[in-house]
């Protein structure tokens, strides 16, 4: 998945992955969690956690002067379309905004590879949110300039299990001996699954909170378990909470529920209110990949342990690694 | 409401207005027009003056060079968000356009306390446009970077009000002593209504043209009246023409009338035609916040006294002062 | 069609085409292809040979920063759209995108004079995209900043009709002497209308190749036939296809056909395949203005005289080019 930025009239052959000369992101596509190892996730914490200490000393710098992303949504996402905007101006890029493609060539019959490679031919780098599995490594096999899943459907969004995790790292100062809480729809949250495999290259402890209906998949549980991380499943976050060193909550979509009474039930349950905080250690963070709608009592966001607003900074510094480190600048 | 940067760690506590050291306007909120006295108001147009001067000499400079502007439009209004953007831009700074909100993550129940929290990690200041009254009050409660009120529904749209008098600062040379004639319709039309409030902070005589149902708010017009401003309201513009100064013209929307032919009969009795100029004093200025349908005849544009188009240019000055002031450069 | 930056008080008449003291372009609108000599393609073709020069060595350039582009799209084009954004932000200016006409200020009556005449305040030049034909020239009338027509319906897009002929330049080396061959709809292909045009000002020989229902127009072939170029029309592309020097392949789009198997039917007859190229001269070029649906198959791609994506990048100079020439910076 190597890129280069030919001269107009030239092909050049993908690299094997890893084998670039200065940084082993250079030229890279990002298109899943699967991509890193330990190695990786170290050099990348680096790289953003200089992009924090540089934000807060100067606001912006002109590492990617002159560089332009294109910053494709098939489906709207302000945060995440927001940070990598933000992110590429700090660096001093620009970017080409392409938001309402429903309304665009897609619609008079336009493929996805074609999209892409006409936007290369204006773009050094290219975000791509699809709502179809696998879309970014089809974007990525045929584009020539680096592409970044920014969410493919339900597939992957490699770069914000990179923030989730990089939150972990900053705010608690590190992730071998933690334990980690997952709590809500832990089913269909392609946030969990992802975080929870990038927690397999540290050494951890796993817990799972959910009703039944909406439980951890049992292929994921045991994938995880063949790396001998510990795992538990739970209906309830007492037993847990005292031990808990990452909570990580999330939505409970209405829509998962077809009798709408047992989504109201379950708000008693899987909430986190300031009595929750009580009962949790110190020195604990709660996370959120946001929008939250009930699981978290407004009234928490005052608590210092609250991590989940702090979460939306990280994800500006490892979007501006990541750029960074495939333009060839980190 | 003043606002700080603050370290992604910690929280700083909002300072009564007015008392920061070197700008009474570093880190505030921009909410509403009664937040101005004269003295600001003098300060304001001073910094808007410079930026005039500034754009007409070098078209734009880097005063805002890497900061960033977060334009959150829940409702779209090209021309207030293209001045925005426009100021930041000449200004050196950058914009993370947010235009389809409704489409974005509100729809999936998310808070605008969240969405303002989550945005401020990414930039440094937000203009907010949102249909709702109070609705800028309420992301300023939450936020710690500044927020602009760009039109909260029938609430306020300060910088149009601090634009519209700039308008006249610049053009006619100074506010007190002018006869200021507002016309189309007063009721509805928080332009006029922010407009004069403003103007009640200057020696300036007001006069009301308006058709009965469309007249200006009585509360509105006693709570003037009480600051000693003289004030007269007319059904036709005829008897004041003559002596008026500043002609601002309003729209009048179709929508109000239950009866279409009623809002027919209006147009020959709001309109301002070339006739109307021949009556109209030699040094005065006709104003419009535009759109403007069929309230200005096409062919007064053509008249040096026709200050409509100008009043944008004037926006884009009055909003760069703004976020210059707001950010700590002006 | 000459303009200037003028004070905001002023209005500076527009000077006739062609009698501006450095560029022949500066402070120019770009409306039609009509506007163009031979004299001027060669000057904009060096322009934008400099532009690609330029960004194969450094990427991005200063050129004109501090300038501010209006991108006014009444009608969704990612691609054109993309194109003009990426050459104002290569040369170091900004944008204002504005997307989403249809929901802004024109649904609540807005003319199109109005609107330009309020961007004109904020911006140093406009490039216009509407359904109409004959809008850009409208907007042109009452704008004082440069207008640059991106297409006004089945009007002209004269930015695509350079690109088409810089891509032959480019990749060629020269037009004169070549066999440009069009094939596809060509009765409502704009794009090749524009480009026939164009071509008149070289020597070369056109061939038309469509389905009779779609063939080239009588009045277009008698205006062509009036410059001495020699043309004729052919149901087939096997007769001409040996001798093609330039290949530019257009979309047939459903819509066009009462009867879709009627639309079926011309699939085998009309598309380019690898088949299609075994057959072609050794140097020649494919070209297509994208999107393509099935007119050229994807196997084609890898042929290196598939010109098609490239020809995106041909754009990206040749509007680098323009920005530059009608802000005076060329």
């Amino acid at each position: 998945m190597t890129k280069n930025i030919p001269p107009i009239n030239s092909k050049i052959p993908h690299l094997p992955f890893g084998d670039h000369q200065d940084s082993p992101f250079y030229g890279r596509d990002i298109i899943s969690v699967k991509q890193f190892n330990r190695e990786h996730l170290d050099y990348i914490f680096d790289v953003a956690h200089e992009m924090y200490e540089m934000v807060a000393r100067v606001g912006s710098f002109d590492l990617l002067k002159g560089k332009i992303l294109a910053s494709l949504f098939y489906e709207p996402s302000t945060r995440t379309s927001s940070s990598f905007t933000s992110a590429m101006e700090r660096l001093g890029g620009s970017v080409i905004p392409i938001n309402n493609v429903s309304y665009s060539s897609v619609t008079k019959g336009e493929s996805l590879p074609d999209t892409v490679r006409t936007l290369e031919a204006y773009a050094d780098v290219i975000v791509l949110r699809h709502p179809e599995v696998g879309s970014s490594a089809l974007a990525a096999k045929y584009a020539r300039k680096p592409i970044i899943n920014a969410g493919d459907g339900i597939g992957e969004h490699p770069t914000q299990a990179l923030l989730d995790l990089f939150t972990i790292h900053e705010e608690l100062g590190q992730v071998d001996g933690l334990t980690v809480t997952l709590m809500g729809d832990l089913k269909y949250g392609r946030t969990v699954h992802s975080l929870a495999r990038l927690l397999t290259l540290y050494d951890v402890k796993l817990n799972y909170v959910s009703p039944d209906l909406l439980s951890f998949p049992s292929e994921l549980f045991d994938e995880i378990a063949a790396t001998g991380i510990s795992q538990a499943s739970y209906q309830s976050l007492s037993p847990v909470l005292a031990d808990t060193d990452v909570l990580y909550v999330t939505r409970v979509q209405k829509e998962r529920f077809e009798d709408p009474v047992n989504h109201e039930a379950l708000k008693g349950a899987y909430v986190v209110t300031t009595d929750t905080m009580t009962d949790a250690k110190e020195k604990m963070i709660v996370m959120h990949p946001l929008p939250r709608v009930w699981e978290i009592d407004m009234a928490v966001d005052e608590d210092p342990r609250a991590a989940y607003f702090r979460q939306m900074a990280y994800g500006q510094y490892i979007r501006m690694a990541l750029l960074a480190m495939v333009l060839g600048k980190a």
